[in-house]
């Protein structure tokens, strides 16, 4: 016995998202059998509204409305043009925005340099930034994540800024606020000893 | 900043779907902002063929093509109608027609009972499955899940066919095939040790 052909097709779908197995693409498919007509259309109208009514902001490639010339970050005047954030994904602005630690702009890659995944320069959002830094940026702060992709990117992209005179700067590595020593790793923790601060 | 209200959509409508958490349904939604349009219509024209296409066979209450009259089981007629195997979900019909054990037909119960979260016997699809049991039914297998609320299911039901004069058996606990005693947990290898089964 097989499944019904629409179901074999959701599931196989689903199976496409990143993070989902065969497995939860099946459970995921018969949760929504089993919801109402109009839960599964407003899930269809929400992909379609999305993807129809969102673009890349041109200059820092940030998540913006379509009809929207610039991101919502590039196009608040408020916002101090000399320093760049470069992050991995637009989730990240929203991460660093909610520190309230930043003022600046941004610039997202969407992703992360990975030979072994066939991402290579061209593949991030590079040939747009550049561009910028001649644009009255004094600093770069490298804020990809702590991975070795991130941290491989972060070295290509400071490289590249130092050649042009920019000054860089990393996001610091630590303990978590709120974290308990003896379950930090040592990796961490070790980085978070070598980079102690005065008091 | 926040978010532009397509993704915020997107990602509140993803975030209702079962084990998708808020970061989750956040990767997922910028997951799909970078996929092309044509995948995305694919999920979604997916999910909509899915809900319309498909409906619960009247008979067992697993899934149907929206057109035929009964499930692909229910329509065999080379399946033994004296048995009827009791499931929780339509995907545990599956998973036990896989194994290749079972020639009976099933009835899908749609859940386990479980007062704590307000699932009742009028919840799950008992009113089609008692006159069922006067159709020249012989056994009730139950194989409901090993859970607590797959428990309490499996005994709720066996007592009501038992009443009706019924076999009733439940799938049998124990190891895993292929499985390592040292990684079973106590209350599985109390259980297989208990039915153990002369060689």
């Amino acid at each position: 016995m097989r499944f019904p052909a629409p179901l074999v097709t959701l599931i196989r779908e689903l199976g496409r998202l990143p993070g989902i197995g065969p497995k939860s693409a099946q459970r995921l498919a018969f949760h929504l059998f089993n919801r109402s007509e109009g839960d599964v259309e407003a899930l269809a109208r929400a992909l379609l509204d999305a993807k129809r009514g969102l673009d890349r902001c041109p200059r820092c490639a940030h998540v913006k409305e379509r009809e929207a010339p610039l991101c919502a970050v590039c196009e608040d005047a408020r916002r101090d043009p000399k320093v760049l954030c470069v992050v991995e994904q637009p989730a990240d602005v929203l991460a660093i925005e909610r520190s309230g630690e930043y003022q600046g702009l941004y610039h997202v890659l969407h992703g992360a340099l990975s030979p072994m995944h066939g991402v290579g320069p061209d593949e991030l959002t590079l040939a747009l930034l550049w561009p910028r830094l001649t644009d009255g940026v004094e600093e770069l702060v490298l804020a990809t994540s702590t991975t070795v992709e991130g941290e491989a990117t972060a070295m290509y992209v400071a490289r590249s800024a130092q050649e042009r005179g920019l000054r860089t700067s990393r996001i610091a590595y630590g303990l978590p606020v709120g974290g308990d020593l003896e379950y930090a790793d040592e990796v961490t923790l070790g980085r978070a000893i070598a980079h102690r601060r005065p008091l």
